[in-house]
Protein backbone atom coordinates (compact mmCIF):
# COMPACT_ATOMS: atom_id res chain seq x y z
CA UNK A 1 0.00 0.00 0.00
CA UNK A 2 1.20 3.13 -0.87
CA UNK A 3 -0.76 5.08 2.15
CA UNK A 4 0.52 5.68 5.87
CA UNK A 5 0.53 2.76 7.96
CA UNK A 6 -1.86 3.15 10.75
CA UNK A 7 -2.45 1.52 13.76
CA UNK A 8 -6.28 1.71 15.84
CA UNK A 9 -6.71 0.94 19.23
CA UNK A 10 -9.87 0.40 21.16
CA UNK A 11 -9.05 1.08 24.73
CA UNK A 12 -11.58 -0.85 26.84
CA UNK A 13 -9.73 -1.84 30.15
CA UNK A 14 -8.75 0.64 32.01
CA UNK A 15 -6.44 -1.89 33.80
CA UNK A 16 -2.56 -0.57 34.48
CA UNK A 17 -1.09 -2.91 32.76
CA UNK A 18 -3.54 -2.73 29.70
CA UNK A 19 -3.18 0.69 29.73
CA UNK A 20 0.85 0.87 29.51
CA UNK A 21 0.10 -1.68 26.32
CA UNK A 22 -2.36 0.73 25.08
CA UNK A 23 0.10 3.44 25.01
CA UNK A 24 3.18 1.07 24.16
CA UNK A 25 2.11 0.27 21.41
CA UNK A 26 0.71 3.56 20.00
CA UNK A 27 3.83 5.15 20.86
CA UNK A 28 6.02 2.87 19.24
CA UNK A 29 3.71 2.69 16.05
CA UNK A 30 4.01 6.60 15.99
CA UNK A 31 7.59 6.85 16.38
CA UNK A 32 7.81 4.34 13.01
CA UNK A 33 5.33 6.75 11.02
CA UNK A 34 2.03 5.03 11.83
CA UNK A 35 -0.94 7.46 11.91
CA UNK A 36 -2.03 6.43 15.64
CA UNK A 37 -5.88 6.02 16.82
CA UNK A 38 -6.90 5.86 20.97
CA UNK A 39 -10.72 5.15 21.23
CA UNK A 40 -10.83 5.35 24.85
CA UNK A 41 -14.57 3.85 25.71
CA UNK A 42 -15.70 2.46 29.21
CA UNK A 43 -13.14 2.00 31.72
CA UNK A 44 -10.06 3.21 29.48
CA UNK A 45 -11.72 6.34 29.86
CA UNK A 46 -9.78 6.69 33.26
CA UNK A 47 -6.61 7.44 32.14
CA UNK A 48 -8.01 10.11 29.61
CA UNK A 49 -9.96 11.68 32.62
CA UNK A 50 -8.71 15.18 34.52
CA UNK A 51 -8.06 14.84 38.01
CA UNK A 52 -10.48 17.79 39.35
CA UNK A 53 -10.83 16.49 42.98
CA UNK A 54 -12.26 13.13 44.40
CA UNK A 55 -15.21 12.61 42.04
CA UNK A 56 -14.13 14.30 38.97
CA UNK A 57 -17.04 12.71 36.63
CA UNK A 58 -20.48 12.92 36.09
CA UNK A 59 -22.96 14.51 38.30
CA UNK A 60 -25.50 11.95 39.28
CA UNK A 61 -25.75 10.07 42.32
CA UNK A 62 -25.79 6.77 40.07
CA UNK A 63 -23.05 8.48 37.70
CA UNK A 64 -21.24 9.16 41.03
CA UNK A 65 -21.23 5.15 41.90
CA UNK A 66 -20.04 4.46 38.96
CA UNK A 67 -16.88 7.00 38.89
CA UNK A 68 -16.31 5.81 42.43
CA UNK A 69 -16.01 2.55 41.62
CA UNK A 70 -14.21 3.19 38.71
CA UNK A 71 -10.95 5.12 41.14
CA UNK A 72 -8.59 7.51 39.62
CA UNK A 73 -5.90 7.86 37.64
CA UNK A 74 -3.65 7.16 39.79
CA UNK A 75 -5.21 3.94 40.95
CA UNK A 76 -5.64 1.91 37.89
CA UNK A 77 -5.41 -1.87 38.89
CA UNK A 78 -3.78 -4.50 37.31
CA UNK A 79 -5.66 -7.30 35.39
CA UNK A 80 -4.46 -9.80 37.30
CA UNK A 81 -2.94 -9.01 40.09
CA UNK A 82 -3.76 -6.06 42.62
CA UNK A 83 -2.66 -7.19 46.31
CA UNK A 84 -3.73 -4.42 48.76
CA UNK A 85 -2.59 -1.61 46.36
CA UNK A 86 0.92 -2.79 45.65
CA UNK A 87 0.80 -3.66 42.96
CA UNK A 88 0.74 -0.95 40.32
CA UNK A 89 3.48 0.83 42.79
CA UNK A 90 5.74 -1.93 42.14
CA UNK A 91 5.54 -2.27 38.83
CA UNK A 92 6.27 1.44 38.54
CA UNK A 93 9.18 0.99 40.68
CA UNK A 94 10.23 -1.30 38.57
CA UNK A 95 9.80 0.52 35.48
CA UNK A 96 12.00 3.35 36.63
CA UNK A 97 14.80 0.90 37.86
CA UNK A 98 14.97 -0.79 34.90
CA UNK A 99 15.24 2.70 32.79
CA UNK A 100 11.50 1.89 31.23
CA UNK A 101 8.69 4.83 30.33
CA UNK A 102 6.04 5.10 33.18
CA UNK A 103 2.77 5.31 32.15
CA UNK A 104 2.29 9.69 32.52
CA UNK A 105 5.37 9.30 30.40
CA UNK A 106 4.10 6.91 27.81
CA UNK A 107 1.39 9.58 27.59
CA UNK A 108 2.93 12.97 27.38
CA UNK A 109 5.43 10.66 24.53
CA UNK A 110 1.66 9.72 22.76
CA UNK A 111 0.74 13.39 22.50
CA UNK A 112 4.19 14.24 21.55
CA UNK A 113 4.07 11.95 18.85
CA UNK A 114 0.72 13.36 17.71
CA UNK A 115 -1.44 10.26 18.73
CA UNK A 116 -4.99 10.71 18.31
CA UNK A 117 -7.12 10.68 21.41
CA UNK A 118 -10.90 9.96 20.68
CA UNK A 119 -13.15 9.37 23.12
CA UNK A 120 -16.63 7.16 23.04
CA UNK A 121 -19.73 8.38 22.88
CA UNK A 122 -21.71 6.01 23.92
CA UNK A 123 -19.62 4.90 26.91
CA UNK A 124 -19.60 8.37 27.77
CA UNK A 125 -23.26 8.75 27.78
CA UNK A 126 -23.76 5.67 30.06
CA UNK A 127 -21.45 6.58 32.50
CA UNK A 128 -22.28 10.62 32.20
CA UNK A 129 -18.88 11.80 31.29
CA UNK A 130 -18.95 15.38 29.62
CA UNK A 131 -15.86 16.37 27.12
CA UNK A 132 -14.93 18.84 29.72
CA UNK A 133 -14.17 16.07 32.41
CA UNK A 134 -11.55 14.66 29.97
CA UNK A 135 -8.21 16.14 29.29
CA UNK A 136 -8.11 18.37 26.45
CA UNK A 137 -6.08 16.47 23.59
CA UNK A 138 -9.53 14.69 22.81
CA UNK A 139 -9.58 15.31 19.61
CA UNK A 140 -13.46 14.38 19.23
CA UNK A 141 -16.07 12.30 20.60
CA UNK A 142 -16.72 9.81 18.17
CA UNK A 143 -19.67 6.88 17.86
CA UNK A 144 -18.55 3.38 16.44
CA UNK A 145 -19.20 4.19 12.76
CA UNK A 146 -16.51 7.10 13.05
CA UNK A 147 -14.05 5.32 15.02
CA UNK A 148 -14.30 2.49 12.11
CA UNK A 149 -13.84 5.40 9.50
CA UNK A 150 -11.19 6.70 10.96
CA UNK A 151 -9.35 3.06 11.55
CA UNK A 152 -10.24 1.67 8.43
CA UNK A 153 -7.18 0.47 6.10
CA UNK A 154 -4.70 -0.31 9.15
CA UNK A 155 -4.73 -3.08 11.98
CA UNK A 156 -6.93 -2.20 14.55
CA UNK A 157 -6.82 -3.64 18.36
CA UNK A 158 -9.01 -4.11 21.25
CA UNK A 159 -7.27 -3.91 24.81
CA UNK B 1 -10.51 -1.77 -2.24
CA UNK B 2 -13.87 -2.42 -3.93
CA UNK B 3 -14.86 -5.42 -1.33
CA UNK B 4 -17.50 -4.65 1.10
CA UNK B 5 -15.65 -3.72 4.29
CA UNK B 6 -15.51 -6.40 7.09
CA UNK B 7 -15.50 -6.20 10.54
CA UNK B 8 -15.39 -9.86 12.40
CA UNK B 9 -15.09 -10.31 16.50
CA UNK B 10 -13.99 -12.74 18.31
CA UNK B 11 -16.03 -12.98 21.56
CA UNK B 12 -14.52 -14.93 23.71
CA UNK B 13 -15.73 -13.39 26.93
CA UNK B 14 -19.16 -13.37 28.97
CA UNK B 15 -18.89 -10.29 30.51
CA UNK B 16 -21.40 -7.67 30.69
CA UNK B 17 -19.73 -4.88 29.90
CA UNK B 18 -17.38 -6.81 27.21
CA UNK B 19 -20.53 -7.92 25.40
CA UNK B 20 -21.93 -4.71 25.15
CA UNK B 21 -18.62 -3.71 23.81
CA UNK B 22 -19.10 -6.76 21.10
CA UNK B 23 -23.19 -5.97 20.05
CA UNK B 24 -22.43 -2.27 20.12
CA UNK B 25 -19.42 -2.63 17.26
CA UNK B 26 -21.12 -5.39 15.55
CA UNK B 27 -23.99 -3.44 14.91
CA UNK B 28 -22.28 -0.22 14.46
CA UNK B 29 -20.37 -1.52 11.82
CA UNK B 30 -23.56 -3.45 10.24
CA UNK B 31 -25.22 -0.01 10.57
CA UNK B 32 -22.92 1.47 8.00
CA UNK B 33 -22.47 -1.32 5.67
CA UNK B 34 -20.13 -4.02 6.97
CA UNK B 35 -20.55 -7.41 6.82
CA UNK B 36 -19.98 -8.67 10.04
CA UNK B 37 -19.09 -11.71 12.08
CA UNK B 38 -19.03 -12.61 15.57
CA UNK B 39 -17.86 -15.44 16.68
CA UNK B 40 -18.79 -16.48 19.73
CA UNK B 41 -16.04 -19.09 21.82
CA UNK B 42 -15.88 -20.14 25.39
CA UNK B 43 -17.08 -18.03 27.65
CA UNK B 44 -18.94 -15.89 24.90
CA UNK B 45 -20.86 -18.71 24.31
CA UNK B 46 -23.28 -17.90 27.33
CA UNK B 47 -24.44 -14.80 25.48
CA UNK B 48 -26.37 -17.10 22.52
CA UNK B 49 -27.18 -19.93 24.31
CA UNK B 50 -31.18 -20.57 25.16
CA UNK B 51 -32.41 -20.35 28.58
CA UNK B 52 -33.99 -23.09 28.98
CA UNK B 53 -34.29 -23.87 33.22
CA UNK B 54 -31.09 -23.55 35.20
CA UNK B 55 -28.51 -25.70 33.72
CA UNK B 56 -29.18 -25.06 30.02
CA UNK B 57 -25.78 -26.21 28.85
CA UNK B 58 -24.19 -29.50 28.76
CA UNK B 59 -25.63 -33.25 29.79
CA UNK B 60 -23.13 -34.39 32.15
CA UNK B 61 -21.67 -33.66 35.98
CA UNK B 62 -18.46 -32.07 34.67
CA UNK B 63 -20.41 -29.89 31.91
CA UNK B 64 -22.96 -28.92 34.40
CA UNK B 65 -19.96 -27.71 36.61
CA UNK B 66 -19.11 -25.28 34.03
CA UNK B 67 -21.77 -24.34 32.75
CA UNK B 68 -23.09 -23.08 36.50
CA UNK B 69 -19.75 -21.27 36.78
CA UNK B 70 -20.55 -19.79 33.83
CA UNK B 71 -23.95 -18.87 35.17
CA UNK B 72 -26.81 -17.46 32.42
CA UNK B 73 -27.31 -14.48 30.49
CA UNK B 74 -28.92 -12.80 32.92
CA UNK B 75 -26.00 -13.03 35.00
CA UNK B 76 -22.98 -11.90 33.22
CA UNK B 77 -20.31 -10.33 35.14
CA UNK B 78 -18.69 -7.27 34.58
CA UNK B 79 -14.85 -7.39 33.70
CA UNK B 80 -13.69 -5.41 36.30
CA UNK B 81 -16.33 -5.08 39.46
CA UNK B 82 -19.25 -6.89 39.91
CA UNK B 83 -20.31 -6.01 43.70
CA UNK B 84 -22.95 -8.14 44.57
CA UNK B 85 -24.23 -8.29 41.75
CA UNK B 86 -24.75 -4.82 41.66
CA UNK B 87 -22.89 -3.50 39.06
CA UNK B 88 -24.83 -5.26 35.89
CA UNK B 89 -28.31 -3.78 36.94
CA UNK B 90 -26.79 -0.55 37.93
CA UNK B 91 -25.40 0.13 34.44
CA UNK B 92 -28.69 -1.48 32.60
CA UNK B 93 -30.42 1.07 34.72
CA UNK B 94 -27.87 3.79 33.70
CA UNK B 95 -28.02 2.68 30.11
CA UNK B 96 -32.15 3.07 30.00
CA UNK B 97 -31.78 6.65 31.75
CA UNK B 98 -29.43 7.96 29.09
CA UNK B 99 -31.70 6.25 26.42
CA UNK B 100 -28.41 3.92 25.17
CA UNK B 101 -29.76 0.40 23.85
CA UNK B 102 -29.88 -1.93 26.47
CA UNK B 103 -27.92 -5.66 25.42
CA UNK B 104 -30.65 -7.82 24.78
CA UNK B 105 -31.72 -4.82 22.26
CA UNK B 106 -28.32 -4.43 20.69
CA UNK B 107 -28.39 -8.23 20.44
CA UNK B 108 -31.75 -8.20 18.63
CA UNK B 109 -30.50 -5.04 16.44
CA UNK B 110 -27.56 -6.93 15.40
CA UNK B 111 -30.19 -9.89 14.35
CA UNK B 112 -31.66 -7.67 12.22
CA UNK B 113 -28.76 -6.15 10.84
CA UNK B 114 -27.69 -9.71 9.37
CA UNK B 115 -24.74 -9.67 11.33
CA UNK B 116 -23.60 -13.63 11.20
CA UNK B 117 -23.57 -15.08 14.57
CA UNK B 118 -20.81 -18.07 14.28
CA UNK B 119 -20.26 -20.46 17.76
CA UNK B 120 -16.60 -21.94 17.87
CA UNK B 121 -16.49 -25.86 17.52
CA UNK B 122 -13.65 -26.11 19.83
CA UNK B 123 -15.20 -24.53 22.62
CA UNK B 124 -17.87 -26.46 22.30
CA UNK B 125 -16.45 -29.36 22.71
CA UNK B 126 -14.67 -28.56 25.47
CA UNK B 127 -17.74 -27.60 26.95
CA UNK B 128 -20.40 -30.10 26.32
CA UNK B 129 -22.70 -27.57 24.23
CA UNK B 130 -24.43 -28.46 21.66
CA UNK B 131 -26.17 -26.64 18.97
CA UNK B 132 -29.55 -27.14 20.40
CA UNK B 133 -28.08 -25.02 23.23
CA UNK B 134 -27.87 -21.93 21.42
CA UNK B 135 -30.14 -19.24 19.45
CA UNK B 136 -31.04 -20.43 16.24
CA UNK B 137 -29.35 -17.42 15.01
CA UNK B 138 -26.27 -19.45 15.18
CA UNK B 139 -25.38 -19.68 11.37
CA UNK B 140 -23.09 -22.03 11.68
CA UNK B 141 -20.25 -24.03 14.25
CA UNK B 142 -16.75 -23.28 12.95
CA UNK B 143 -13.54 -24.37 13.39
CA UNK B 144 -10.79 -21.42 13.36
CA UNK B 145 -9.49 -22.04 9.49
CA UNK B 146 -13.00 -21.35 8.71
CA UNK B 147 -13.13 -17.65 10.85
CA UNK B 148 -10.37 -17.20 9.48
CA UNK B 149 -11.20 -17.82 5.86
CA UNK B 150 -14.69 -15.49 6.68
CA UNK B 151 -12.95 -12.74 8.43
CA UNK B 152 -10.13 -12.53 5.69
CA UNK B 153 -9.56 -9.25 4.17
CA UNK B 154 -11.28 -7.43 6.89
CA UNK B 155 -10.23 -6.25 10.77
CA UNK B 156 -10.47 -8.67 13.28
CA UNK B 157 -10.93 -8.27 17.34
CA UNK B 158 -10.72 -10.41 19.91
CA UNK B 159 -12.78 -9.36 23.29
CA UNK C 1 -3.26 -10.39 -2.07
CA UNK C 2 -0.83 -12.42 -3.50
CA UNK C 3 1.16 -12.74 -0.49
CA UNK C 4 1.32 -15.36 2.07
CA UNK C 5 -1.22 -14.63 4.63
CA UNK C 6 -0.46 -13.40 8.10
CA UNK C 7 -1.72 -13.91 11.86
CA UNK C 8 0.27 -12.20 14.57
CA UNK C 9 -1.04 -12.59 17.75
CA UNK C 10 0.30 -10.50 21.15
CA UNK C 11 0.37 -12.78 23.90
CA UNK C 12 -0.29 -10.37 27.03
CA UNK C 13 -2.52 -12.47 29.31
CA UNK C 14 -1.48 -15.63 31.15
CA UNK C 15 -4.53 -17.14 31.68
CA UNK C 16 -5.30 -20.66 30.85
CA UNK C 17 -8.27 -20.03 29.10
CA UNK C 18 -6.98 -17.60 26.90
CA UNK C 19 -3.17 -18.93 26.29
CA UNK C 20 -5.35 -21.77 25.20
CA UNK C 21 -7.13 -19.50 22.51
CA UNK C 22 -3.76 -18.23 21.66
CA UNK C 23 -2.45 -21.52 21.02
CA UNK C 24 -6.03 -22.65 19.37
CA UNK C 25 -5.81 -20.02 16.86
CA UNK C 26 -2.04 -19.63 16.35
CA UNK C 27 -2.25 -23.02 14.92
CA UNK C 28 -5.26 -23.38 13.39
CA UNK C 29 -3.58 -20.44 11.26
CA UNK C 30 -0.43 -21.99 10.36
CA UNK C 31 -2.40 -25.62 9.55
CA UNK C 32 -4.07 -23.54 6.83
CA UNK C 33 -0.74 -22.11 5.75
CA UNK C 34 -0.86 -18.30 7.31
CA UNK C 35 2.60 -17.39 8.41
CA UNK C 36 1.71 -16.85 12.23
CA UNK C 37 3.53 -14.65 14.86
CA UNK C 38 3.29 -15.24 18.64
CA UNK C 39 4.80 -11.73 20.25
CA UNK C 40 4.30 -12.81 24.58
CA UNK C 41 4.56 -10.24 26.63
CA UNK C 42 3.70 -9.54 30.32
CA UNK C 43 2.13 -12.02 31.97
CA UNK C 44 2.33 -13.59 28.11
CA UNK C 45 5.91 -14.55 29.21
CA UNK C 46 4.95 -17.12 31.66
CA UNK C 47 3.77 -19.61 28.47
CA UNK C 48 7.22 -19.31 27.28
CA UNK C 49 8.98 -19.64 30.60
CA UNK C 50 11.54 -22.48 31.11
CA UNK C 51 10.64 -24.26 34.69
CA UNK C 52 14.09 -24.07 36.35
CA UNK C 53 12.50 -24.41 39.95
CA UNK C 54 9.83 -22.07 42.07
CA UNK C 55 11.30 -18.56 41.13
CA UNK C 56 12.90 -19.44 37.38
CA UNK C 57 12.45 -16.10 36.29
CA UNK C 58 14.92 -13.18 37.48
CA UNK C 59 17.34 -12.39 40.03
CA UNK C 60 16.46 -9.26 42.28
CA UNK C 61 13.94 -9.51 44.94
CA UNK C 62 11.33 -7.41 43.41
CA UNK C 63 11.38 -9.40 39.89
CA UNK C 64 11.13 -12.37 42.47
CA UNK C 65 8.15 -11.07 43.94
CA UNK C 66 6.89 -10.16 40.23
CA UNK C 67 7.52 -13.76 39.28
CA UNK C 68 5.92 -15.48 42.29
CA UNK C 69 2.77 -13.37 41.57
CA UNK C 70 2.78 -14.51 37.99
CA UNK C 71 3.01 -18.41 38.78
CA UNK C 72 4.45 -20.91 36.91
CA UNK C 73 3.47 -22.23 33.74
CA UNK C 74 1.36 -25.57 35.60
CA UNK C 75 -0.36 -22.41 37.50
CA UNK C 76 -1.93 -20.79 34.62
CA UNK C 77 -5.19 -19.27 36.10
CA UNK C 78 -8.56 -19.02 33.99
CA UNK C 79 -9.71 -15.65 32.87
CA UNK C 80 -12.84 -15.64 34.79
CA UNK C 81 -13.23 -18.19 37.40
CA UNK C 82 -10.28 -19.90 39.58
CA UNK C 83 -11.99 -21.60 42.78
CA UNK C 84 -9.48 -22.74 44.37
CA UNK C 85 -7.01 -23.72 41.74
CA UNK C 86 -9.91 -26.69 40.44
CA UNK C 87 -10.98 -24.95 36.99
CA UNK C 88 -7.60 -25.38 34.79
CA UNK C 89 -7.60 -28.81 36.31
CA UNK C 90 -11.07 -29.29 35.33
CA UNK C 91 -10.91 -27.68 32.17
CA UNK C 92 -7.58 -29.79 30.97
CA UNK C 93 -9.63 -33.32 32.07
CA UNK C 94 -12.69 -32.00 30.41
CA UNK C 95 -10.13 -31.25 27.08
CA UNK C 96 -8.83 -34.44 27.43
CA UNK C 97 -12.64 -36.21 27.59
CA UNK C 98 -13.68 -34.68 24.63
CA UNK C 99 -10.24 -35.76 22.51
CA UNK C 100 -9.30 -31.62 22.69
CA UNK C 101 -5.59 -30.93 22.39
CA UNK C 102 -4.73 -29.43 25.70
CA UNK C 103 -1.79 -26.80 26.40
CA UNK C 104 1.11 -28.26 26.18
CA UNK C 105 -0.04 -29.97 23.50
CA UNK C 106 -0.72 -26.86 21.85
CA UNK C 107 2.28 -25.42 22.39
CA UNK C 108 4.06 -28.23 20.85
CA UNK C 109 1.81 -28.03 17.45
CA UNK C 110 2.32 -24.44 17.43
CA UNK C 111 6.30 -25.38 17.22
CA UNK C 112 5.99 -28.03 14.60
CA UNK C 113 3.85 -26.00 12.83
CA UNK C 114 6.67 -23.10 12.35
CA UNK C 115 4.91 -20.73 14.34
CA UNK C 116 7.30 -17.83 15.09
CA UNK C 117 7.63 -17.02 18.41
CA UNK C 118 8.99 -13.09 19.75
CA UNK C 119 9.34 -12.43 23.30
CA UNK C 120 8.21 -8.42 24.08
CA UNK C 121 12.20 -6.69 25.17
CA UNK C 122 10.04 -3.74 27.15
CA UNK C 123 8.29 -6.40 29.23
CA UNK C 124 11.28 -8.58 29.50
CA UNK C 125 13.25 -5.28 31.32
CA UNK C 126 10.44 -4.40 33.47
CA UNK C 127 9.97 -7.59 34.87
CA UNK C 128 13.74 -8.98 34.87
CA UNK C 129 13.72 -11.80 32.23
CA UNK C 130 16.71 -12.59 30.40
CA UNK C 131 16.82 -14.68 27.24
CA UNK C 132 18.30 -17.63 28.90
CA UNK C 133 14.84 -17.86 30.93
CA UNK C 134 12.65 -18.37 28.27
CA UNK C 135 12.26 -21.08 26.02
CA UNK C 136 15.10 -21.93 23.11
CA UNK C 137 12.26 -21.78 19.94
CA UNK C 138 11.68 -17.72 21.39
CA UNK C 139 13.20 -16.34 17.96
CA UNK C 140 13.81 -13.25 18.71
CA UNK C 141 13.51 -10.83 21.62
CA UNK C 142 11.53 -7.84 20.03
CA UNK C 143 10.77 -3.86 20.46
CA UNK C 144 6.94 -2.69 19.24
CA UNK C 145 8.43 -1.45 15.84
CA UNK C 146 10.06 -4.49 15.20
CA UNK C 147 6.25 -6.63 15.77
CA UNK C 148 4.28 -4.14 13.76
CA UNK C 149 6.92 -4.33 11.04
CA UNK C 150 6.58 -8.38 11.28
CA UNK C 151 2.80 -7.83 11.26
CA UNK C 152 2.14 -5.87 8.84
CA UNK C 153 -0.12 -6.74 6.09
CA UNK C 154 -1.93 -9.29 8.01
CA UNK C 155 -4.59 -10.08 11.10
CA UNK C 156 -3.29 -8.93 14.03
CA UNK C 157 -5.37 -9.59 17.80
CA UNK C 158 -4.19 -8.81 21.36
CA UNK C 159 -5.12 -11.51 23.66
Amino acid sequence: MSEKKKLSIVSFSGDFDKSIAVFTLATGAAAVGYETNIFFTFWGLNTVKLKKGRYPLGKGVLDRTFNVLMGGFRNLPLSRLNFFGASPVLMTHMMKKNNVATLPELVDAAKALNVNFYACEMAMHILGVKKDDLIPEIKEVLGVAKFLENADGGEVLFI
